[in-house]
């Protein structure tokens, strides 16, 4: 009986699923952070100590991605980082739009960890007319009515969606008409979207329930 | 083989797991959706079709609340609501601090999914000296010399951290040492706390991954 969030099943013994794509993500993470520190070989112990996973699940997902272990020695820590960005198709650049200027938005303009792993946030787009025609990070805001315009010209492929709950669903609509292949949705939400248009939640208040949820359950130990 | 996440076994069969923790608040936000829309019963199936999990999975999740469902009925909405609340934890009010009051943290402040759900933000605490003193949604800065006074006078057991990735560790350190029980880590580093004090980490730039891996795979397929 699995209880992961994520029921659905590998389609190929070479592409991780949803949960296993979640972990290498981490798992990348962690390795940039060593890499930074100066370290050059990792153990799958070392990693799953770091993120309380079981050392058979690290290799596990490890091996998916090819030979890359030397048995008492370890992990490379820049070839791991270069086959797991691969795996999950970052060793390329994603151009992305945003939608909703206000202060959410702001804040992911400015996250250094996109552009870090080579996101780009292309253009901004805001239904407030005060807002339209103003600049952040050297971005000017458009009106909506230019999505499809810009998209284009831009090949922008993913939409930050940081409108309030309200309009997100037309604004989401209006994304996927216009191209955009995939969504990370901001908005406290469930969107209806074609199939053809992939959707991430981030859902925070999901995020701040479950904090307090492992707060209580370790008051109640 | 599970390919969870989260490890962690259920410890008692009234506890939910982790993931399962995380399922109900799925569940939540499905059906406060529904009962905001007028509708007051629902089946499992229908919660499984708009989430996109199984229904075994559902029923099985749902029962751990207890008998509430009824053969060829569905589930009482407002009942469901109750259970999983409680089962959360979440029929409390919980009391926050947030420090770091950039642009994300602005943001957290006037996201209301928070309130709804029991959450308040009580004190705002920054570093930075052109930004204590200053008001936001009626809230004072602090300088985070203050933090131990007003988590203890405040009874705050949560804290946002929404500081840049190099102080993160440091804030949090202090915010464990003020009596703060659990942090919701926005800051990209990977924080050493002691094992009292809970950790959920956001991640975004994770979430941006996991879009650009589904969207990739939608291509290849």
């Amino acid at each position: 009986m699995s209880t992961n969030l994520d029921t659905e099943q590998n389609e190929g013994e070479s592409k991780p699923s949803r949960a296993g794509a979640a972990r290498l993500s981490l798992y990348l993470r962690c390795l940039e952070g060593w890499l930074r520190d100066g370290s050059e070989k990792v153990s799958s112990k070392q990693i799953a100590e770091t993120l309380g996973l079981s050392d058979a699940q690290i290799r596990r997902d490890l091996t998916c991605l090819g030979n890359l272990g030397q048995p008492g020695v370890g992990y490379a820590i820049p070839n791991l980082i270069r086959a797991i960005r691969q795996a999950l198709g970052l060793n390329r650049t994603w151009i992305a739009v945003l939608v909703g200027v206000g202060n959410l938005g702001r804040a992911l303009l400015r996250y250094r960890g996109f552009h870090q792993q080579g996101f780009r946030i292309a253009a901004l787009f805001d239904s407030d007319p005060t807002i339209v025609g103003k600049t952040f990070e050297g971005l000017t805001v458009h009106p909506l009515e230019n999505l499809k315009e810009v998209v284009r010209t831009s090949n922008a492929e993913l939409g930050l969606l940081t409108v309030p709950g309200e309009p997100a669903q037309a604004v989401a609509e209006q994304l996927a008409e216009a191209g955009i292949r995939g969504i990370l949705n901001f908005a406290p939400t469930l969107l209806r979207l074609p199939k053809s248009v992939r959707l991430v939640n981030v859902d925070l208040t999901i995020q701040l329930e479950q904090l307090a949820y492992q707060v209580q359950l370790s008051s109640d130990n």
